[in-house]
């Protein structure tokens, strides 16, 4: 998985053969036009005659992700945002870098299940034991995040600290000191 | 990519957190009992309380498929068969090696998108230049494969000579040739 | 909203005309069989001859839930495990009690959408001025329920401390608490 | 439920932790934009930059709807039309006040489950002992009413004369007064 | 159409090439086993090795339906009760016929789209002209039907007679006799 | 089946009433624009003021199709393109027409099941006795339809044909003609 691995990215098979058969999709291909005016649930889709083979190829996998913050890991999404061809399929991937102790906080995706499957190097509950690289698929081209952390200590507009002091039954100066944190 | 690479598994995090809001899911978790005696849409859950972390873990992923066969691939599956816990939870993956110059052949997915990431090696136009590694995801814990040569000349019963003459425009000496084959 | 209103339950109407259109039936009914010995994904159905107009009914939300507890707050719900008749049919409601400055902590529900209406009382911010009622929908038969601060603190088996301490920025030794608390 | 109750509204908890998991939606929210130009399968979205909280509030449930009419009952809608917050969330009430004898007539919800909960008064049969008032909540955004007495003596272009004696054994002057009625 | 037509009979084409991609099924068939013990949201399958040919062919459809009724015509269902090869992927079809005069009575399909095409006679606003044959097809292999002059007059427990005079403003004695013929 | 046949047409019952309960509707209909010009997922919906009786009605299907082709047989789609009021209903249908040993060559269909009814004429494994005419209904508004042979040697561009050689074992100079032909 070092560097001298020449391609690190995502290649799909002819559209026609591969995208057969998910739930969502109403035709055959809908790439995102991540620009469009009309904002409606999803993406809409860029003219069907200007789709190219690069809308379904992604080759930005390869570098590390930056592991230097709080958490010793970092989260490279390839969702329909990043790969337009993926709109309405139903499918995305991520690759995630853990630094030694690294982990990837607690979250949920309010969209997708996912499967996690590391290639390189290895992790214990959820902690990595070196540099470690991990590919996880999600059931959803925008499956989403909600680090709870966050949404809970740092949500904008703020939770009132009461309410958190009550969920959390912590002091109101841990939760004070939380919410500046976050 | 090495075989120095300790860890090639899959690890999903708590079940709680990670299998939030998939479509089918109608309960946290359905662990395949995939020895049920009732036969329905899917699989049958073994008893809940009998759920366990390794219904959850799949270790089988680091050795190398054998690629010696006429196509010079090999996809080793973790779908619910082989991991129960993906139950209901509408993802699986795929671990495929190629040998140089080998291809995955055209097949379609009767109930997933795929979407593939080249960890080690290089495929143009799907070919590998060498002994390549891919994980795929797909959008179902039970995909399906139907690999269209096998299907049309190898199905049983098999499809009347006559009418692959027709759909192929091949000779029908061919034909029986390649029925004899797959 | 006082204790002299009658009658504070559940009636559904007759069942060919309400239960149109639902995505998930199959059939006209499915009332669950609670104690199926078949375990699947959802509630197997007890022997459609057995239905009965009280597989509809439900009775028990007029007496207020007891508030007498850290978070000052109850919920009853009325899912498919106390109404079967909701089984299949992507419904669900819970009553919530609030004492005054009761909170419902923060939670998510994996399988729903929810909807609150205040009958009784006020809430802001999601804290309650008085005793407050409310009735909350959520799309599912089994909507599932995340509190926060259990999930994370409480779950069993634990999330490791060294986890928590860098996904909260807490002290070890708040961690060791929390985890004693929930 | 007198009108001293001060509050009888829609609150729905911060978005990110309440809408968590429901089927359709494919992004975090998306208020419906009840006005756009493009017309499509449910609502366009407003631009996101431009939702704020009042999108996820609705305050007019708390006065009794007028029962003065030939039923007895007058039905209060909060679906996406009326709550554009709800757009692609699967979910909707309505308040139902009746008068003393008053009825809801036979009518089905094309896109939709319903569950019905007295809470005031008391329904036997569906029919009111005095005046009564009920929150129903239902598995779709827009859930539709077919009233059935409408729908078939009333829809235009009206149903053929002929088909309806036909269809109901009445007789072709009961079927002409009650084309007039509707 | 007439009798002389040798053939009137469902044929699917090979399993594996046409169940393709149906929202429902999670494996490649299901045949309905309609004997099973076990009720669920659907039919069980029956042994996938015991599955043949048959359970997806239906040769009952050529004969003509009996239409000596009070409403002029008759429906032959093909559903997944009566060609189970159809569990799970939300298909069906009817054949209709129709005497001179004859209508099909005003109905909803609780799960299903209907799609009718008429393949001898003809008909104008429903009411056929002479003995005219349908083939409706559904979008579900359990359709469901509610006609509705039986679902209201005729339904068992009955809907009280003071709710049916209110809903379609008839009269007492009407709405007895219409009770006494459903 | 022969021309006096006076109407081979699809009908459509009064859509309030028919169209109840599938899955994919939002609306009670949402008439195909298909010329509109947001690209999206499906088709947006023409002005529902503009909706008319024609939207819902399809009139060109009793000529017969014209089967002096390769295969001996010709399909005539109904689909949401051909019958706009198909949009967002999830059902279509198509009329094939064969000659005497014509066959409708080995297909998948991406996003729906297929059942086929012969209503004149005679199928054996698939080909045609006579000229045979057939009724095939999908569970989709735009089912696609992937031609085997088409997909696999008449692709634009083309696949590489050493793919196909060792994917279908033929030789190289018989995938080139192959190649030329599709």
């Amino acid at each position: 998985m070092a560097s001298r691995l020449c391609l690190f990215g995502l290649l799909m098979l002819s559209v026609s053969l591969v995208l057969a058969s998910d739930q969502s999709p109403l035709q055959d291909f809908c790439v995102a036009d991540t620009k469009g005016q009309v904002s409606l649930n999803g993406f809409t889709c860029k003219d069907p005659k200007l789709a190219e083979a690069n809308d379904f190829f992604f080759s930005g996998l390869h570098p590390a992700g930056n592991t230097s913050n709080a958490v010793g890991s970092r989260v490279t999404p390839v969702t329909a945002t990043q790969l337009p061809g993926l709109n309405t399929l139903g499918i995305s991937i991520v690759r995630i870098d853990y630094a030694a102790g690294g982990i990837n906080p607690p979250h949920t995706h309010p969209r997708a299940t996912e499967i996690l499957t590391v290639i390189d190097g290895s992790l214990e509950k959820n902690v990595a034991y070196g540099n470690t690289i991990a590919i996880a698929a999600l059931s959803s081209q925008n499956p989403g995040v909600i680090t709870i952390a966050n949404a809970v200590f740092g949500s904008k507009p703020d939770i009132a600290g009461d309410i958190l002091v009550k969920a959390f039954q912590l002091d109101k100066n841990v939760v004070t000191y939380l919410q500046s944190k976050f």
